[in-house]
C-alpha cells in the first residue's frame, strides 16, 4: 500500500480562454481564464482524470501544499494524495476555481474590458450550469474527452450532479457527496440573511467597494458567522461548546463571553479577511437557482433519465444544512431510472462540515468506491 | 358557554416604584416603572390573578385592543378573553412589559438620572431572575399575594419556571410553554449573529444613537430576519413558500426573487421600524443567561425540588429552536422530584411560532387544564 502522504508541493496553472462565454444570465465575457492545479499523472488513454468541483468558500488548491508556503495545504488534502481515498497514484486530479470566484480565475476582481474597472457587483450571476460549460472547456484544453470521475461536496457535489445531466457521456462516475437535489425555502432563507448582510454594509457601495478602497467586511463577518452556524451539527456544538464561557471572559456584558461567541467571531473574522464579497454573493445565488429538476417540471427522475454515469451518492447523518433525506430524493431518482447508485450515509458527529473531515469509515468508503473505478 | 370575543377595549396602566432596583449585573436604579394591562375582575380572595410574561419581541399589551386604535390587538389575544382558554371571565390576568423593554417599562430608551440622557448601552444587563423580583414588586403593589398561574411562551415560559424555582410560594402553577431550561450553543450562536448584526451597524453609535437622532435599522433588521427563520418550521416554509418566485420578480440579480426572501425582508424591515436595538440586545442576552441549574451544579431536579407549583408543560412538534427534547428536560427534572406535570406535546406545522398560533387542539389543552385551575 502507498505511503498516505500529502501531493505536493503544487503549481497554480492558469487556462486563458478567447473563446467568448455566455452566461445563463446573458452577459458574455470575450475572454476568461480558470486557474487550476493538477496531482498525478493523466494516463496515456486520458481515461484517469478526475475533477474536483469547490463548495461556497472553496478553490482549486484541493490537495498539496506550496513550495513557497508548505503551510498553504490544499482543502481536500485529506482525501486526494498519494495512497489517499482517491489516489494520486492511479488518477489525475484537476481542482479548479470556478467563474466568479476570487482566487484568480475570472470574477467580480477581475477588470471588466468595457470599463477597464473591477466588474464589482456587475459580474453576471453564474449558475451551476454555466460552470459546468466552463470547466468542460478546461477539459478541452486538458485533452480530457471524459472524467473518469466528477465529484465534490455540498455545492460541489451539485456540480458533480449536473455534469452527470449536462453531459453526460463526459463523465463516467458522479461523487454528489453531502448535497441536495435543490435548496429548501430555509436554505435560501439563510443565503438571503447572509446577502442581505453584504449587500447592506455601508462599505459595499453597490459592489464596487473596490473603486472605495475598501471592502464590507462587517457583512462578509456576519455572513459567515451565520454560514457557520449551518455547517456545524447542534450535537457537536454542544460537546464542543456547550455552554462554556471564555476563562478571560467579563459578564453582563456583549463582549465575548460564550465560547461558541469566540469561535464564530474568530471564523467570521478570519474569512473577511480575505473572501471577497461579490464572490460571496454569487456562490450563494448558484445555490439558490440550483435545481436540474426545474426545466423538467420538478421532475428529479426524468432530469436524470439521460444520465450516463454510475453514482455515488454521500450524506452525514448529522448534516442539517443538506440532510439525509435530501441526498436519498437523489438516489430515488437514480432508482426510479435504474442507473447504478451507490449511497452511503455516514454516522457523524460533523453536520455539513463531514464532508471535509478525515473520517476513517467515510475515507475507506470513498476509497473502495474509487478502487472499483476503471481507467 | 361564554362567547369567545376579545377581551377590551383595555387601558396601559402604569406603576412607578420608589425603592431602588439591584439587577444581577450590580447597577441600580433609583426609582423605575413598569406598564401592564389587566383583563378581568380580580375576586375578593384575590386568588384568580394571573400573569403572563413575554418573549423576546412582546410587551404588556396581551389581550384586547385600545379605543383609540382597535386594530392593536393583544400578541395573545386569541388564548386570552371572554370565553377563551385563559378565560377572562373567572380570572383576572396581567401582562407586563418587563424591565429593559421597549414599549413603556423602564428600558434603554428611558433616561440614566445620572447622566439625563438616555440608557442606551449602558442600561444593565438583564436576567429572568432580575425580571421576576421585578414582577413581583409589582404583584405586591397589585395586592396579589400568589398568582393562580404564571404563563408564558419561549422566554415567557422559561419566566414562569423561573418564579416556581426563585418564589415557590407566591405561584400555584407555572404554564412553561414552548420553552428549555436553557439554551444550547446553536441557541446562542444565533443569538450572538444577531447581535453583532446590531452591535457593528454604524448606526449604533456604541448604544447611544438615540442622541445621533438614528437607528442601527440595518442590523435589526438581520437580528429579526435570521430570528425569523428559527421561528418557522422547515416544513412550513417549504409549504408556504418552497422555491416560488415573487410574480414580479427579475431573475439574475440580487433583488426580491423567491417568495421566502420577500417575506424575510418585509418582516425585518417592519420590525426594524419599530422596534428597540438595545431592547433586542438585552433580550438576547437574557436569553443566553437562563439558566436555572446553573447554581445547582447544572442539576435541573435539584433546582426544582424547592418548586411547590403544579406544572404544565406544552411543546410544538415541529419546533426546532426549543424541540420538544428540550421540554421533557423540564418534564424528567420535575417527575424526578415527584412533582405535578401535565405535559402535551402539540402536533403542528408552526414551529416555534406555535405558541402564538389559534390551534384548536392546543387551546382546547390549554383550556382543559386551565379550567382545573381552582380560584
Amino acid at each position: 500500500m502507498s505511503e498516505r502522504s500529502s501531493f505536493g508541493p503544487v503549481e497554480v496553472r492558469r487556462q486563458v480562454f478567447d473563446t467568448p462565454f455566455t452566461f445563463a444570465a446573458g452577459t458574455t465575457l470575450p475572454q476568461w481564464e480558470l486557474v487550476y492545479e493538477t496531482y498525478g499523472t493523466l494516463n496515456a488513454d486520458r481515461s484517469n482524470a478526475i475533477l474536483v468541483c469547490h463548495a461556497l468558500s472553496g478553490h482549486h488548491h484541493v490537495a498539496g501544499w506550496y513550495a513557497d508556503n508548505p503551510k498553504n495545504v490544499g482543502w481536500w488534502d485529506n482525501m486526494i494524495g498519494p495512497g489517499k481515498p482517491v489516489d494520486t497514484n492511479r488518477f489525475f486530479v484537476v481542482g479548479v476555481n470556478n467563474l466568479g470566484g476570487c482566487h484568480g480565475s475570472t470574477g467580480p476582481s477581475s477588470l471588466n474590458p468595457a470599463t477597464g474597472q473591477p466588474w464589482g457587483a456587475d459580474f453576471p450571476v453564474v449558475t451551476v450550469n454555466d460552470w459546468i460549460r466552463a470547466q468542460a472547456q478546461l477539459a478541452d484544453a486538458l485533452g480530457i474527452e471524459q472524467w473518469a470521475a466528477v465529484m465534490g461536496g455540498s455545492l460541489g457535489g451539485m456540480q458533480a450532479l449536473q455534469w452527470a445531466i449536462d453531459l453526460p457521456d463526459r463523465v463516467r462516475h458522479a461523487l454528489v457527496i453531502a448535497a441536495a437535489p435543490k435548496l429548501t425555502a430555509e436554505n435560501i432563507a439563510f443565503n438571503d440573511v447572509a446577502r442581505q448582510a453584504i449587500l447592506t454594509d455601508p462599505e459595499f457601495h453597490g459592489g464596487h467597494f473596490y473603486r472605495h478602497h475598501t471592502r464590507p467586511t462587517r457583512g462578509l463577518r456576519l455572513a459567515r458567522m451565520l454560514g457557520h452556524i449551518t455547517y456545524l451539527s447542534d450535537d457537536q456544538m454542544a460537546e464542543k461548546f456547550g455552554r462554556k464561557r471564555r476563562p478571560d471572559a467579563g459578564s453582563y456584558g456583549f463582549g465575548v463571553e460564550f465560547e461558541i461567541e469566540s469561535y464564530l467571531r474568530y471564523q467570521g473574522d478570519k474569512f473577511a479577511g480575505w473572501f471577497d464579497a461579490n464572490t460571496y454573493l454569487l456562490m450563494t445565488k448558484a445555490l439558490d437557482y440550483f435545481d436540474p429538476a426545474e426545466p423538467f417540471g420538478g421532475d428529479l427522475a426524468a432530469a436524470l433519465a439521460g444520465a450516463r454515469a454510475k453514482f455515488f451518492v454521500v450524506s452525514f447523518s448529522t448534516d442539517w444544512r443538506f440532510s439525509p433525506a435530501r441526498s436519498r430524493e437523489i438516489v430515488n431518482a437514480l432508482v426510479k431510472n435504474q442507473h447504478a447508485v451507490t449511497y452511503a450515509e455516514i454516522t457523524s458527529p460533523h453536520g455539513h462540515d463531514g464532508f471535509l473531515m478525515d473520517d476513517g469509515y467515510y475515507h475507506a468508503v470513498v476509497a473502495a468506491y474509487m478502487r472499483n473505478i476503471e481507467t
